[in-house]
Order: C-alpha cells, then sequence, then structure tokens
C-alpha cells in the first residue's frame, strides 16, 4: 500500500495529493476545480468545525445563515472590495432550461433571463452588511457577534485539492460595533481562537501577525493572519481576522445611534477559516506512508485490528475485546474494531497508516495467552507489547505523547527554519536551498514589496505581532527599515 | 407586542410571517425568494440537524460533501429527473466580472462564458451517481450510506418564509446497494427516522404514507413520506424517502460484480427534510400570541427574569439565581439568565412569549421572602408559585409536560381532522368547510387524481402504510376502487 504513494523527496506536490487520494480524504469531481469531501475528510472536517464552532460560541457568537447569491450591484458598492472578487466570481444570468425546439437536447431558456445578474458568493461581507442596515439602529443592536459556515465559490485559474479549491467550506464571521477599538479588540479574540486551534488541536505551530498592504483583504484596513510551515519550507496561510473599518458601513450606508443619540458607521470586522485547513493538517505531519493526524482531531483514534485463525480463535478475542471497547469509549477515545473478515491484518495495517490512526492495536491468539496486545503508534512507527488490564488508560496516555509529539516536531522544523537574511544574496539563496521563512528587513512600500516577488517568488507572510525593532536597511533597495518581517514562498 | 401579530382567525398566511418575522427566526433578503435565517431560528435548525445527525449516524449513515454545481449534461441524463427540475434551475454561465470599458460600472465579461453551462443543484442524485460510478466496483463497496447537509436552490415561482424559499438547506441522504430488497428496507428504515423525529422531537404527529404516480419525486420508482397537519386544516410534506430503483444507476452505468463475479445495476435511495420543518413547526403548534416550541428543540428551554428596584434587590436575586443556574445545567437544561437592566420585566415577558420559550421563571423581591419564584408555561399560559428548593427538578418535569402536552393538542387536531368522504359533493363541501385530511376512494388513475386536484385544489398527500383495504368506489369517477386514501389541500 505505502509503495503507491510518491515520496516527499520525489515530489512533494505529488505525495500530497496521494495521500489525499489514498487515505479517502477527499476525489476529484466531475466539475472544474471542484472536489467531492469523502466520508473520512468529511468527518476530520466535522471534528475541526466541532470544536471551532464551540470556541466560537464561547466567545459570544450566534450562527446565522444568509443567501448563497450576491446582486452583482451590491459587490461593486465597495470599490477595493470588487476590485479583489470581480475576476473569480461565478455568475448565474438565468433560470430556467427547456427542451431545445430545434432537437439539442436540454439548452438554457434564453427568456429566463435574470434582471440582474447573481454572483455566488465568493465571500458574503456586501449581503450581510446589506442586511445589517436593517438590524442595526442604535447602541443597544451592538455589538452584533455573527458567524455562518457556508460554501463559497471563487474561480481560480489553478487549483489543488484542499488548498484552493472552485468551491470551498468555511466559516465566515461578520461582527459590528460601536468603536473602533471594540472591533480591533475582536479581530485580535478571533486571532488568538485561531491560532489556539492550530496549535492546540491541528498541533500545527503557527506565526500571529499583520499581513502588508499588498496582502490585505480586499476591503480591509488590517489584516490579521496566522502562518504556518509546511514540511517542505513553503508557508501555509491558515486563517485570516480582518479590521474593516467603517468601510461595509459606509458602503452600505450602516449607522447607529449612541447613547447621547448621536449618528455614527458602525465599526466591522470579519474572519475565516476553510477546509484549506485540511490541506495544512495533511503537510504539516504527514510522511511517506501516509497521513499522520492529531489524536485530538482524528476521526478514529484508535484501531484494533484482531489477528485469528476460525471462529474459536475469534470468540477468545472477542471476549477480550468487546470490554475494552467499552473502557475506550468510557474515557471518550474513538475506536474502531476492524474484525471484517474480507481483509488481511497487513491489508488493514497499510490501510491505517495509510488514514493516519493515531494509535493501532494488534491482538492474536498468543497475545491473548500473555494477556497482552501490541499496541503501535503511527507517528514514531514504533510498537510494544502492552498488557490488556489498565489498556485503555495506557493508550489514553499514549494518545497525549502523540498529540504533543506531532507539536513538538512540527515546532522544531519551524523554529529550524525561520532565518535571517542581511542581504539579496542571502535571501536568494536560503529561498532556493534552505526554505522556510525569511526574516528580512524592507523598506516598507509595496512597490518593493511587489518587486521582491517578482524577483524571488517570496512574499511577505506577515509582520509578526510583539515583533522587535531592529534599525537595518531593506534587502533589495538599502533603505532604512525599522523592523524584519517574515518573507516565504507559499501556498 | 402580542398585539403586533395578526391573529390566525383573521389572516393564517399573515399570522404566519408576521410569527417569523417578530420572533427573530428568519427576515427577507435582497434576493427574490431567498431568506436570512436568523440566529435565533439557525439555533433551532442546529438542534434539529444535530438530533437528526445523531439518528443517521446511529443507523450507520456517514456525512461527505459533493460539488455544488452540476453539469447540464448531468441533469439531462435520468428523463424523469430533468423533466422534473429543468424548470427551476438557477444556472451559472460566466465565471469573470470586469469594468464596462464603455463606463456602464461593473458588468459580465463576455469572453468567461463557460463551455457547459453548469446548474446549481436542485438535489444531488445526478453529481452524486456520476462519482458513485468510480466508489462502486465490487459487492464489497456496498451499501454506501452516504448524507449530506447542503444548500439548494430551486427557481421557485411563489416563495414563503422557510416553506418554499428558492436557496434552502436540507440533509440529502443517497445510498446504493446490492439488493431491491436492502434499498427498500433503508428506505422504510429513513422514513421511520423521520416519522419518529417529528413526533418525539418537534412534537408533531405525522401520517407515513406513499405517494401516488403524480406526486412521486422525478427519477424514483416509489416516494414514500411523513405527511403533518396544519392548524389550518392543510397538509404539510415534512421529508420523502425515496427508492429509486436502478433509475440512476442506469443513467449513470454503475455497476457491480456481486460474489459470483456477475455484473448488475446498483439499487438506489434518496432522502431529505428541509429547513422547510421549521416552517412545519412554527405553525403545528403556535398560537396568537406567538411562537411556541417543543422543549426539546427550543434554543432557550427556561427564561429567568429577575424584578428588582436598584443594586441591592438584584444583588440578592443574584445570590439565588446563580446556584440555580447551575442546577439547570447539570440537568441539561437550555437557560437563560436575562438580567439586562435596559429593558422592562413587561418588555422581556412578551418577547419571551413570541420567542416560544416553553418556561419563563420571573422572581423578584417578595418572592424572595417567601423563597419561591413565579414559573409559568408559555403552551397553556398558566403559571404557579413554586419552592425554589428542587426548583430545577420540577420544572424538567413541566417541560416533559409541555412536550407532551403539544403533541397531544396536535395530534387530537389532527386526529378530529380525518375525515371520510363518500360522495363528491361531500368531498368539497368537507375541504372548503373543515379541512384536514379526507380519506376517499380513488380510481387508482393519474387522470382522475389530476381532475380531482383542478376541481378541488386537493391532492392526494399519500396512501397510509398498513392502510386497510375497503371496497368502494371512487368519488369523482364512480369506478371501483380497493381503499381510500388521504386527500387534502396542501402546503
Amino acid at each position: 500500500m505505502s509503495k503507491e504513494i510518491t515520496s516527499r523527496e520525489q515530489d512533494y506536490s505529488q505525495w500530497y495529493n496521494d495521500i489525499i487520494i489514498k487515505a479517502g480524504l477527499a476525489d476529484y469531481s466531475a466539475v472544474r476545480g471542484c472536489m467531492v469531501i469523502k466520508p473520512y475528510g468529511f468527518a476530520l472536517w466535522e471534528n475541526m468545525r466541532n470544536q471551532l464552532d464551540k470556541r466560537f460560541k464561547e466567545t459570544g457568537h450566534q450562527n446565522a445563515y444568509f443567501p448563497l447569491f450576491i446582486p452583482k450591484s451590491f459587490l461593486s458598492k465597495e470599490a477595493a472590495h470588487v476590485e479583489g472578487f470581480a475576476k473569480e466570481c461565478a455568475v448565474v444570468t438565468h433560470y430556467r432550461l427547456k427542451n431545445d425546439p430545434n432537437g439539442g437536447g436540454i439548452i438554457v431558456d434564453p427568456e429566463a433571463k435574470l434582471e440582474e445578474e447573481l454572483i455566488i458568493r465568493p465571500t458574503s461581507e456586501t449581503i450581510i452588511w446589506n442586511t445589517y442596515k436593517t438590524w442595526i439602529q442604535s447602541y443597544r443592536d451592538l455589538p452584533l457577534l455573527i458567524n455562518q459556515w457556508a460554501n463559497v465559490v471563487r474561480w481560480e485559474m489553478r487549483t489543488r485539492l484542499f488548498l484552493r479549491t472552485t468551491e470551498f467550506l468555511w466559516q465566515e464571521g461578520h461582527t459590528a460595533h460601536a468603536t473602533s477599538q471594540e472591533a480591533i479588540d475582536e479581530t485580535m479574540k478571533i486571532l488568538d481562537v485561531y491560532a489556539e486551534f492550530a496549535e492546540e488541536w491541528m498541533a500545527m505551530p503557527v506565526i500571529k501577525g499583520v499581513k502588508s498592504i499588498n496582502e490585505r483583504f480586499a476591503g480591509a484596513v488590517d489584516t490579521y493572519c496566522i502562518e504556518a510551515l509546511m514540511q517542505d519550507g513553503k508557508a501555509l496561510q491558515s486563517g485570516t481576522s480582518h479590521f474593516l473599518g467603517q468601510n461595509f458601513a459606509k458602503a452600505f450606508d450602516v449607522k447607529f445611534s449612541d447613547k447621547e443619540n448621536k449618528l455614527d458607521y458602525v465599526w466591522a470586522t470579519s474572519w475565516g477559516v476553510s477546509t484549506r485547513l485540511i490541506g495544512a493538517l495533511v503537510m504539516a505531519h504527514s510522511d511517506d506512508d501516509g497521513l499522520i493526524l492529531p489524536p485530538k482531531l482524528a476521526p478514529i483514534q484508535v484501531v484494533i485490528v484482531p489477528i485469528f485463525k476460525g471462529d474459536e480463535q475469534k470468540k477468545l478475542i472477542d471476549k477480550k475485546i468487546i470490554p475494552l471497547i467499552e473502557d475506550f469509549k468510557a474515557l471518550g477515545v474513538t475506536v474502531k474494531y476492524d474484525d471484517d473478515d474480507s481483509r488481511r491484518p497487513g491489508w488493514k495495517f497499510a490501510e491505517y497508516e495509510m488514514k493516519g490512526v493515531p494509535v493501532r492495536i494488534a491482538i492474536g491468539a498468543r497475545d491473548l495467552e500473555n494477556n497482552v496486545a501490541e499496541v503501535s503508534r503511527r507517528d514514531k512507527k514504533t510498537k510494544e507489547s502492552v498488557f490488556l488490564d489498565g489498556l485503555a488508560k495506557t493508550v489514553l496516555i499514549l494518545l497525549e505523547d502523540i498529540q504533543n509529539n506531532i507539536y513538538q516536531k512540527a515546532k522544531e522544523y519551524r523554529e529550524a527554519h525561520i532565518t535571517k537574511a542581511n542581504t539579496w544574496d542571502e535571501f536568494g539563496r536560503l529561498l532556493d536551498e534552505k526554505g522556510g521563512f525569511i526574516s528580512a528587513h524592507w523598506d516598507g512600500t509595496a512597490e518593493t514589496e511587489e518587486k521582491i516577488k517578482e524577483l524571488s517568488k517570496a512574499t511577505i507572510r506577515c509582520i509578526p505581532l510583539n515583533n522587535t525593532k531592529e534599525e537595518g536597511k531593506c534587502i533589495l533597495t538599502g533603505k532604512v527599515s525599522h523592523e524584519r518581517v517574515l518573507f516565504a514562498r507559499a501556498y
């Protein structure tokens, strides 16, 4: 089984695709750039979604649902916003099909043309702020803390499973506030929620920072982000939280009266993470044998494979396993007992290795005699013989250890791949030979950033929060700089 | 507050809309026929969804996600299917906007026209069966038991909040089986899941039955349904479960090899319920003062309103209430303590009455002295003084009683509104004067059914499962009939 996937060394990009397909996370679809999220991949997404949703609700947010369609005119109301999204919009122009009277089969009915075209939402600021206009009159209606789980469509030219698909699933938070400071606080609060989720649940270390102007969300005053590093040394933006100022309130004329009855425009934020996180998760931890999943998010945390000949042996194993499964359930561990006799144990071992199940327990007739089972951990590929008594508790501790270990491993890799560059030559060499984040001085202008991108294919991933000030010279122009920023080639 | 809604007597349809809007379940949107599901309405949907999702998983189903877009040619592959959906399809024809070179603002870029138009899924049989073709080869791949929670679009001419919207949220199950019997069993199993959910959770009695040919799903061999009765005597189809035979397997050429290596087409089912259920829930129980929600699904089960003057009284009440809230949480009761001092108790009483919160607890200074609280139930609008000691447990029992009471009330109404008609005159009079389900003989032909619909606006809601056989004559044609079927005017 593992022979079927390309190694990272050989072709990182193919390795990634192989894992997605072979582990059963997703499949290509008949529709250009769209994928099918398969049950195993969707179970992973559900675990991520449930955990994030819980955190959103704990921090006072409520879910709602807004229309899939955005009237074309709405998109145009915020100038930077339409500039950012116009080039990748799926447009609905008609609302009926009919039989071709000339025998050409089913065709679009030309008489069913919409007066105004509808855009499939690429993001929902415009339709939501048009709605907020009717919901917000006074300070009493604020803050409005709303999130939506939805599908969105961006007509990307080059697509990749999970990382960049025409349609993807995400959550988008859209909040409204009475003051600028409150909106900024919200932006930062959500950035923290994202970072905690990435580190504690995905076991993926991230850097929190603010984007440069070039990389800002279309319509935002400031875009904050969490940036992760993949095993090939490329960065991956994993979540963004935008302070939108009063831009959308002005575009949609959303004002509120404060306690003194004065009218002012409302302050806004928006923030989102998407199924792209699954791509990040795959690339952060997996190896040449397949997926490696953090136990806290794995759809199956423990798989038990019985090894037996004949019904009698099977019954003896069952007798030991059934109570063990109850032990696992009592501890909140998701366990699968795979006693399907149409597959051999070797096939199953390879299958669960590919699927990244954190712990595998194999148990055969001789193990029973010795009152033990063979416990293997997916991350280190080590195995040991463990007594059946108290096995569930032993495994629970092992799961925590795996969660920590893959986080530490990813963190060490990331730490080893933040490198300072002081000259343009050094910058280029580091990018080509080592990869990772390059910490370098930049003169702060959009032009220089653009030029660096053209020359090196690296972008400013972020200006880290709590960056230390340091005088220096821009690696490209030699102009004055007051702090280093993080560059990388990125997904 | 309650004065603001139209009474059922006065205008049932307006009463329904008033409740949706005033209770904060949903709002109209700027997009034709689409609504915004507001936080309170969405919380209700989440409760329904979570419960259904749990039942689907317990019965062996897994969630997945398929593309929003369906290539036009796919829809055409199953003849009855395209016939059923072609007239209400939103069609994507372009993938880019641009600035009008003639200064007309943002326009659809004529150069970005799709080679093949994409339909926004009205339902996903076609895209899913096109995918199943690559997933199913042998009996080992079966059964395939998949569900998806998604948005779908049907371009309806007349729309109503929740009951019929252009875009709606739903779940659609799509299963594949090796034998006809297994697929039929699946169809019936899901029908039972739906019926149990409607009765036990929504407190809404339903009749399980099979549809006549005219009312069958486009592409199904048989459509089973649950039918509920609303307070105005109209029926509402609340869920459907389809046995698709081999229709879609044949349309998409999906075959499997059985244990003897013989090839055969795969057998299929599909089934769904949607946000329409929220409309059903509103109409099944509510009264002229607002929403009435079954406790098992209510986003807020208990609201506590403190009545106080000054901080000192407030502190004393808090001291009693805080531990009480903990008691409720320990019992799994969702409780809201509304101590917002910008609203008066009277305003709050009206608000939670409108929102259908099952139990309201009011507590003031004098109550504290007597160690009691005033407990009101929304369904019967009665209130009583209850000792604070053990209050949470008392309320828990009360919640169960409310759940049972609204179910019984709806059931009694439904039972009183299933009436036999033996002549065409009687049939028409019953429809006009009493409404509800009319149990009548019908000659079994599609033509007669169509004629009855034209003349009376009533349709055959279903042929109840386990219907008793009875010889009789069709109410319209006088031809021979072997069983009564249920007619009604319907949503």
